[in-house]
């Protein structure tokens, strides 16, 4: 006797495709892939396709994993079916298109996560499999959220993390360098004006150290440091012109989006935002990931520490750094961790333009140049060279600081933008209006978030002139009537609208003492 | 000196609203509140608004939590927003109205979500304001995933199921009765055909033991008790009516989902499907919340074990047990779980006309009633009659054995039909196809996932009169072109496409041995 079976016919025959007609609704569900179907459709009742069923969806040789979401709003007849914008666009449909459906079989990475919610401690090869798929979209949002949660808090041990970053470095594009020293730097964030990179990289690359910077644009911040340098010069640059200006140049401050390294932490970020979950691991696998596939060899990683800072105490800066210092060694990477005040912004300007024009005043050495970020520019630069050449720290600063007065940093700052594509002069805002004080007194605390929050209201960083210029510092002393801050904006509705917001908060934003 | 402070105006002044023009972009997102808002939007920019965060959004003294999709696609102009179907229903509100949104403060419960996902064990305050939070719907799906995966595996300790459960009854209706023995019984899902409850509740309700048992429908099988019932009478019954209905006649068989006995359960299993995580905690929460929410004492919890039924092995089904027996203690609900087989439907119909002819041949004693039916439901009201009473087995199951076939059974359930509304007989289906054996064997194994799935493309439940009237039994001898089971439709095309579905995967849903 003999039993029956047919399991791969049978396997393939489950999966005989349905065809719907694409209507295109035009809804744009962000990052995540979604397939509209009405609940009308035999294709949804036949194969229990539910709302969030995650369906493969077919148009030739294209296709594309979705989340269901079942209409019943008559938007959709029998046999219609939609996309979402990301997803139509993904598969280059036009309304009339024959596209089949099919469950799409349960995706082996979230076994893993599944695994991980059960407490197992997850392998390499696993967290390859899990920021494949990521990074291939076929996480929908509730996926993703299971995965951060998962990954959140101190749930990951340290292997764990050097596995995730060593997974999100292999699922993106790198830059590989010759033999050699390959300098980078990295701020944990938080910090409004905070712009060291662009006068650490040139005083670094004058001193012929390689430092290929790539930036971040700003996500909730009023400026990142591509934000700032884009003011100044193209920041757009792909892997191969990266690879000139550096050759030419030593150094460079790129866009890292325009490169796409460690592509899986744009989707993962926006899931740990919006779920307002700081998971410590994913943040390291974040900041080293990126580093490692810029090519770097040896980083210093400052992070300001504040109660409106991303950072807010010792202890948890403690932590963060020892677990920095173990993934770098992991990645071979050479790292030094420093901390600095995190406590009030840096520099005057908060705002593309205007942060510009503070790194310009310090690479010129003007006289009214901001000292705080001149400073700590010196500082991180200081780190560097030793960490780089092993030399001792004063001798370091020495040349650091040589390098910075005698203007050969501006030189290399501005021979850098030209071989990014031409130097141009920040702009100017259209209108100002200057706060003053209406108190005698001294500056008690700054708020960051807030401080940084008018800025965005004036329009920074979408409108580059935009944000506030800062004059005040902690413990300093104010007259009434002293200039505080002044708001710069290109339109008076945005200029209104930043001064309202600052009126309305103006306790939160700077807390003062009333001298006696 | 004096440290200025202004909390409270500051915090009233930050939620200062934004009016924005309603527009209607009739987008369904099932269960998920969303609210679209256009990537122009100033408060976007200022607010800092991005996809996915929670939005309060307010009209007059209505106002709602959802989540932010925010749109590229020229749907929405400057200074518009839109709805989903379900949150615009929500708020009822028209093309034109004008909206205020604003951000929504971190949800306290969250934090206990974050706390579960950092390891700690969380208390009863906890899990009732997550599940209140739950029901009042201000989670977005990513929230409801988050969650779902903090308690799934095994990460729940008994306590903590405790306080789920209970959390889960308070959050919704209630139905309480005078003191005394309130019976009930459940069946854990995945076996078409099973539909004991209509036979068991007259048996007991004939033995004057108050049984006001609520069902439900079927999400993915196609029939569920509340759907066969429903073919018969009336089921969707107000907590008054099930209350005058048992008074009169000591039992019914009700829709639960019209009574909202613990609400939160739908919008936690819908996630649960969707990342396919099966939590036991969450399981025995949603069982028992029902139960203690309908005021039950005394419960028959049957676990069918089969390799396509929803528990598989032994193992599980005791680990299973031995939770729902301690969860059941600590809501003072006398519970008695048995083990049954569950490799194959019970009864030949599948679907709600084909099961309720079942249910009434068993009550009419017919001779070709289905035997295994009938004495499954003779084992799980003699269980309960052993409970309730404290009664001996063989004393109890000559009771019940009595009631159902002395008839007085199927009189009381009439009785309760017309309590309910009105007794009718199931209908019949106007289009049938009878599958007969291309072989000569015995039959090895039945899929009742399959054999399910053969009866929703036939157009169960939503045609009640469609499903599959399946003949034969695992170990019996079938002679080649004798009759399996015959396919009802009320339509030609479900007839031919539920067809076509088995003969694709006729191996799958039946094997056979050859004779030799």
């Amino acid at each position: 006797m003999q039993i029956q079976h047919h399991y791969r016919e049978t396997g393939l025959n489950e999966r005989h495709q349905h065809l719907l007609t694409f209507k295109n609704l035009h809804i744009d569900t962000n990052q995540e892939l979604v397939v509209f179907m009405p609940a009308s459709c035999h294709v949804c009742k036949s194969e229990g396709f539910q709302a969030l069923t995650r369906v493969t969806v077919s148009l030739n040789d294209k296709s594309i994993i979705a989340a269901l979401n079942v209409t019943n709003d008559g938007l959709l007849a029998e046999g219609e079916i939609s996309l979402s914008e990301s997803a139509a666009k993904k598969m280059a449909v036009q309304d009339g298109d024959l596209l089949s459906v099919s469950h799409t079989g349960p995706l082996r990475s979230i076994a893993h996560v599944r695994a991980k919610l059960y407490g197992s401690v997850l392998d390499q090869q696993a967290y390859h499999e899990i920021i494949r798929d990521i990074v291939d979209e076929k996480y929908s949002n509730i996926f993703l959220s299971s995965f951060v949660s998962a990954c959140s808090g101190n749930n990951m041990s340290i292997e764990e993390i050097c596995y995730l970053t060593s997974a999100m470095i292999h699922a993106g594009n790198r830059l590989y360098w010759e033999k050699g020293v390959i300098a980078d730097k990295h701020c944990i964030g938080g910090l409004p004006g905070n712009r060291t990179t662009m006068i650490v990289v040139p005083i670094i690359a004058s001193l012929s150290i390689m430092i290929p910077k790539t930036s971040s644009k700003a996500i909730t911040s009023p400026a990142g440091t591509a934000d700032t340098m884009g003011v100044m010069t193209n920041v757009n640059l792909s892997i191969e012109e990266i690879r000139k200006v550096v050759e030419k140049e030593n150094g460079c401050i790129a866009w890292g989006g325009a490169v796409k390294l460690s592509p899986a932490d744009d989707l993962i970020i926006r899931v740990e935002k919006a779920l307002d979950i700081d998971s410590e691991g994913q943040m390291i696998a974040s900041i080293l990931s990126k580093k490692a596939a810029a090519g770097s060899t040896h980083c210093v990683i400052d992070i300001p520490i504040g109660s409106t800072a991303k950072v807010r105490s010792m202890d948890n800066a403690v932590q963060l750094a020892l677990k920095l210092k173990e993934v770098s060694e992991f990645l071979h990477i050479k790292s030094q961790i420093i901390f600095s005040d995190g406590s009030q912004p840096v520099g005057y300007g908060i705002g593309p333009a205007l942060e510009a024009r503070d790194v310009l005043d310090v690479l010129q050495n003007k006289p009214d140049a901001p000292k705080d970020l001149s400073e700590k520019s010196i500082r991180i630069a200081t780190e560097l060279v030793h960490l780089a050449w092993d030399m001792p720290k004063d001798a370091a600063q020495e040349i650091v600081t040589t390098k910075l007065k005698s203007g050969e940093a501006f030189k290399k700052f501005i021979a850098i933008c030209e071989a990014q594509g031409g130097f141009k002069e920040p702009g100017k805002a259209r209108y100002t209006k200057t706060i003053e004080a209406d108190f005698t007194g001294t500056i008690h605390e700054i708020n960051n978030r807030k401080t940084a929050q008018v800025a965005k209201l004036a329009g920074a960083p979408d409108t580059p002139e935009a944000g506030v210029d800062f004059r005040i510092q902690l413990k300093e002393k104010v007259e009434s009537g002293q200039p505080l801050f002044t708001i710069h904006a290109n339109s008076p509705g945005e200029l209104e609208y930043a001064y309202e917001y600052y009126k309305n908060n103006s306790q939160d934003v700077i807390k003062y003492l009333i001298n006696e």
